[in-house]
């Protein structure tokens, strides 16, 4: 390939490797990152660089012993990567699996949510429902540990324009499931064919030169799919009411919605749900559940969890800390000492815990609040989703409780599939959760049904959760309110004296995974950094 | 489930079985169309009804020979709809593979295009391009075949906002990579801004009543991302300059582009590229090449292909049609006789085969063109595109005459990859096509190179395909002109005395493997027809 090299690639890369020999591949990188050779999201990840096994002596390190409370995302990137530096660490668990909120409800999974009576996922073997985290947007963070433990992925499906959109009291289009193609192509069409006549004919006063003014008439006339006069009369975007097909069979376009119809349904309100950073295509799934994450963890940091582990009091000293725990298998209340203690416990549950805190940190912890969040997997008979409609993965978005239905990502073509019946926010998840898990079933079922009839001949079981009331979560993620960021939130991203709090809660890449792992990365880094200096 | 089921349901469904012992499931799944239990894609598909084996005398059906011209996806499907009711069908196929266009080239996979000398597949075992086909919608009725064959599939990352814009000549953003999400978030953060102040202002004489408005404009500052002020000011749709993290760190968005800088990039040209029926997501592929597809019609027509068997005449009488062909291993003339004839070979390589057809017939097929196409698969000895810059699949765009770069959708966080160094039509595909395979490659990583560096280092392989060169293809699919699907169309879609003709040219779904199959299904039909009136 030397003779396709051009001048400047050839200088670019001379001085990447003069930089190499001066200043080691740490420099290459940051060098590449300035030229444009890397993302901001490549160089971000970059940011962490692992504790060196070889920047202390062996006694230093095995000295240094470090609790970790909690083995979700957070506890366990905390004693991966000081396991791997040499450290001596042990996480706490309170229940028999590591994850926390990544979690893989299979058959004979159990959960008693709080006053409610035990629920037992009578899913068939093989099928699954994700009941926390469920996707990962190719940029994360998380993807680092994918790659390094080789863990197999699979695309999350987040966009599918065959699923659909369904509303009800909105006019003339209640009740109506719209594929989404339909309402994104009248939204778009409607929307560019006014914007571009009032361009063309000059009714707005825009900053632009007459042939600016054309390029963004040319652009409305592509995004809505305008004729020549720049009307929007329908487009195959939207689909057809008669598919195309052999020979003479051209197929027919579906007639567009009335722009007042289309505007009434609120439909377009639910475009820009693809369009956040964190939901853009694409997005993957470890093959055969997210438990697949927390699983390639726990492989690697044998004996260092102890499960059933529910911790009941922190303490500490000048010189370490001292978390005392339950041990649920036993009954009986057990201590472990260590120089510093990393908790990830999530801060409703913390908020109960005895602890000799700062009273600006206990203050802190008490104050922050937690999103409602509930999920239900429906396993069917038959994946009529796909078999009688076409749809492979995606969701559908309703007005209704139900808020959305997720199709499997995963299994395609199977004879079952686990759908994800809801996943609910805020409100929404407040009524679901408030019900019991019979009532939630029936009522996932029956709206469900307005848009899939299948549902109530192809239904076969049912699990579901309301993450504010799973004990040892009581919440779906952390919700900073008003000026709690500017307020109390610091004081929790500060050690308090041997203690340092991770997790998702402890960064801005919050409800996502790649936020406990950024957190703990700090931690680590804290750590590592403040016991060199000892 | 009784409990949960509503009177209406209850009645559908009684309805629905009250007519199904009536008229049997045909009847019943034309009902549940009628009802919109079933999609237009299903009904569609459920227009052809498979030739019934007892519905003809075997002596009857074994007494007819077919004889089908070209293994492609149209004389497969031809070949194993007929054989499925018992006819006795032969294929005749010039190349040693079935598939036709739908052809995965790997390792040792040898073409020598016309006029050029032979390029060789130098690809490491396992990694492939899909030279034709790639991808499929997930409604074509291509998706039924890999349902009843069982083939496995994976999604087809059709849509990544990860993924590049490029474009050289379009003032302050030339020679600028920009990821997607940047240009869709400006184009339609401005665009949105422009028409909401006109909507609020008034400036716009809308048919909309005071509260529609309304809706309009919330519509327009979730669509553009807009503050309360109507303004667009950026958002993190587009992306940080600095990425959000762990503990303060909340991140910097990126600043917008200006509109000027947007309008003139031509950038927001390419978002309506994602919104075409058949390119919308989901769409689809068979994990390990596209070749899986002809490959399990191949195993179900055992000894009913002959390979190597260059058709060179069809002579046609009043009881049955006669093909000489060349077999080019030995080199000899051969005949075989049959009732009937499909002929899937594509019009340019047709239109030079001896053939008896009518006059009109013979005009109609020398008259049409084809589209040219051509790709090049560049093997790369690390997949920097995942590792550096995160982009799991998708594509990138650009207005160089590479066109398009598309990333492997499969085999994620491998060592190495296959990458579409170009998927380009027309003008672009003659320019590139009237080059030498050296030729091909070096400007395909040269352009390529400017969007990503790394080509330069990591280059080690490529494989191109110039579709207008390649021997018995002579064109990537059919292409229409004026109005000759008015003029010379209708008479390709009918049999010339005992020939039809099958494939993509005889569709409405050109340039997809669902236009051969469903063509091949209307002629499956028709003759089972015209043999069942004998």
């Amino acid at each position: 390939m030397e003779t396709t090299k051009t001048a400047k690639e050839m200088s670019r890369r001379q001085f990447l490797t003069t930089v190499g020999k001066l200043g080691g591949g740490a420099a290459v990188f940051s060098v590449m990152g300035t030229l444009g050779l890397l993302s901001p999201e490549t160089l971000k990840a970059a940011d962490f660089v692992p504790p060196d096994m070889n920047e202390l002596s062996m006694s230093k390190r095995g000295g240094k012993k470090i609790i970790i409370l909690g083995a979700g995302i957070a506890g366990l990137t905390a004693a991966y990567e000081l396991g791997q530096a040499g450290y001596d660490c042990t996480i706490l668990e309170a229940r028999a699996r590591s994850g926390g909120r990544i979690w893989s409800v299979r058959r004979g999974t159990t959960v008693a949510e709080i006053g409610a009576s035990k629920q037992v996922a009578r899913f068939d073997d093989g099928l699954y429902l994700n009941a926390g985290p469920m996707r990962i947007p190719q940029f994360h963070v998380t993807m680092e540990y994918i790659r390094k433990f080789g863990i197999p992925i699979e695309p999350f499906n987040n966009v599918n324009d065959h699923a659909y959109y369904y509303n009800e009291d909105v006019g003339e289009l209640s009740g109506q499931k719209i594929r989404k193609r339909e309402a994104k192509a009248d939204v778009r069409g409607y929307v560019s064919e006014l914007m571009a006549k009032a361009v063309s004919q000059q009714a707005l006063d825009l900053p632009l030169t007459a042939e600016e003014k054309e390029k963004l008439v040319a652009y409305l006339r592509t995004e809505g799919g305008l004729d020549a006069d720049l009307f929007y009369k329908g487009t195959s975007r939207g689909g057809y009411k008669d598919e195309p097909g052999a020979r003479l069979d051209a197929g027919v376009v579906r007639d567009p919605f009335s722009m007042k119809a289309i505007i009434n349904s609120g439909f377009g309100n639910y475009l820009s749900s693809e369009y956040g950073y964190d939901q853009q295509m694409m997005m993957f799934h470890p093959v055969g559940g997210i438990d697949a994450i927390p699983n390639a963890f726990e492989k690697r940091l044998k004996g260092k969890i102890q499960y059933h582990a529910e911790v009941v009091e922190i303490k500490q000293s000048d010189s370490g800390v001292t978390v005392f725990f339950k041990h649920l298998g036993t009954g009986e209340t057990r201590k472990i000492e260590g120089e510093y203690c990393i908790c990830t416990i999530p801060l409703p549950v913390l908020k109960s815990i005895k602890a000799d805190f700062s009273p600006g940190m206990k203050q802190a912890i008490d104050s922050i609040g937690y999103a409602s969040a509930g999920k239900i997997g429906l396993q069917f008979k038959r994946r009529f989703w796909e078999e009688d409609e076409q749809i492979y993965g995606g969701n559908t978005l309703t007005n209704m409780d139900i808020s959305s239905i997720y199709y499997p990502p995963t299994g395609y073509m199977q004879k079952k599939g686990v759908l994800l019946g809801y996943y609910a926010f805020g409100a929404n998840a407040d009524k679901l959760g408030a019900m019991t898990f019979r009532e939630r079933e029936a009522h996932a079922v029956n709206q469900g049904a307005k848009i899939h009839p299948q549902y109530h001949k192809e239904f076969e079981a049912s699990f579901s959760v309301d993450w504010k009331r799973i004990k040892y979560n009581l919440g779906g993620w952390v919700s900073y309110s008003g000026d709690q960021r500017q307020t109390v939130y610091p004081t929790l991203c500060k050690p308090d004296r041997r203690v340092y709090l991770a997790g998702e809660h402890i960064s801005y890449i919050t409800a996502w995974m790649a936020g406990g792992i950024e957190s703990a990365r700090a931690v680590v880094t804290d750590i590592h950094q403040r016991v060199m200096k000892e």
